[in-house]
């Protein structure tokens, strides 16, 4: 099976008086690239931490609009890698007859036009367009009692940041604060891709009425992803950035950020927030 | 020009007793996408933080083994986007005739063998082979005590980060503490090549004898852009990877990790810490 922790031995050094370098052994996070086939073309490439792989690659298909629902999926398959000991880095998806090949235009996420441009606007529409799920409409609330107690329930759930302290962590909540799935990633995105993964696997689409609780920032593309998703509400422990709050704010998505200690910020749709 | 920043007005709430949530002004940091072209194709695009563009463009071009050096570009330019205020979304690299038009594949930086397989010896051995630098002969040495300082002297120099707190820094010092230059970013891996395209155009390449300090966590990627560009100390506040360690033993790269307070621990290539 995959390794998700490999144990290294390191120098620690300490420059207080008196303290002499010392060999010991140390856990790191693992890394291994994850090639994502779609109908026996490569599709992309994440460098991912090992497990959950089949949900990686079904939540990056669901939240880049590849599929839209797991009857979009034909099979989805773990193949051997080359590695020793197998790392199992590639997955297989196939999807049902009908459904389109992805386009695999690097630009694909972006509208361009055919002078020179790409811009953040256009991108908030074309996720809006892609999405199949009115997050707007979504009348989930959640109080913020509730919402300041899901840092710690993440953190204490994190079973592979603490021995490496090098995961990312995306967790999916009830209104109530309670922990529906946790997935750890060195990559934030894929562990949010994990999450929706596995809700795409347990016929739990869309994740509408359900609080996503990202470890680090809310970039652009995890509230696309959580848009993709049905997800209505997504808290950070740390910032958003401008695109990611102007593309909520597009599709009626909350988003609260700086969730540390009794406080928060809501960014858009506060609304939710009781 | 691009913005870096931009103000929002947020809800501010604080659960402890008696207090009532507030309506003030935030400040967030900027993500836009960028498209990057070589010879008019689109080749990638990074949501990153706006300003240093070209240097991003170049600095990704080097780390992906596009180009080799500023005379392999023949010019490179900000183009127009279609934003209103215009946030230049589009860096345009014309290569140098004779210079090889960049491979596509996705899978491009990793091996992958016919059958079914990408893994991270293959990795490892591919960007080895890619690398115009030898690393490893680096004679460069760095004090524990100089290093120490060097987390300090970044988080002063990070000027977005005070008022947004949601980005990530690299920063390249002298062996002896002095910062040669810092870049900002939403996305680590920009920050670094943000940092190699200055090195690039300022003629500074290869960038032996200097240590890249990174905000955040040491993985492949970023170990692998260091490799690139011909850094041979690279220093993480967090932890590093299991793939880029690995990595980093491979080409011979010196990787600290955990540099907090007094303390760190080396990876690899201990003798280059004294």
């Amino acid at each position: 099976m995959a390794r998700v922790t490999a144990r290294r031995s390191v120098v620690r050094i300490d420059t207080s008086a008196g303290q002499q370098p010392t060999r010991r052994p140390d856990s790191l996070a693992a890394e291994e690239p994850l090639e994502i086939r779609v109908d026996r073309s490569a599709l992309a490439v994440t460098m991912r931490t090992p497990g959950n792989d089949i949900d990686l690659a079904l939540g990056f298909l669901l939240t880049e609009g590849i599929i839209g629902s797991s009857e979009d999926v034909r099979t989805a398959q773990l193949c051997a890698g080359t590695d020793t000991p197998n790392t199992y880095n590639v997955v297989d998806v196939v999807l049902t007859p009908g459904v389109p090949a992805p386009v695999t235009d690097p630009s694909r996420n972006f509208y361009t036009t055919s002078s020179c441009g790409v811009c953040g606007k256009a991108s908030i529409d074309a996720v809006r367009t892609r999405s199949r799920f009115p997050v707007d409409q979504d009348p989930a609330k959640v109080d913020a009692t509730t919402l300041v107690t899901l840092p710690d329930t993440l953190r204490k759930a994190q079973r592979t940041f603490e021995t490496t302290g090098g995961l990312h962590a995306a967790g999916l909540f009830t209104t109530d604060g309670r922990l529906l799935v946790i997935r750890e990633d060195v990559g934030r995105h894929n562990a949010v891709d994990k999450v929706v993964g596995w809700g795409l696997r347990e016929g739990r689409l869309p994740l509408a009425g359900q609080v996503l609780l990202v470890s680090g920032r809310a970039s652009f593309e995890l509230v696309q992803k959580a848009s993709m998703a049905g997800i209505s509400i997504i808290a950070a422990v740390s910032a958003p950035s401008t695109l990611a709050v102007e593309l909520a704010e597009e599709v009626g998505l909350t988003v609260v950020g700086f969730l540390r200690g009794t406080t928060m910020n809501v960014y858009t749709r506060p609304d939710r927030v009781v």
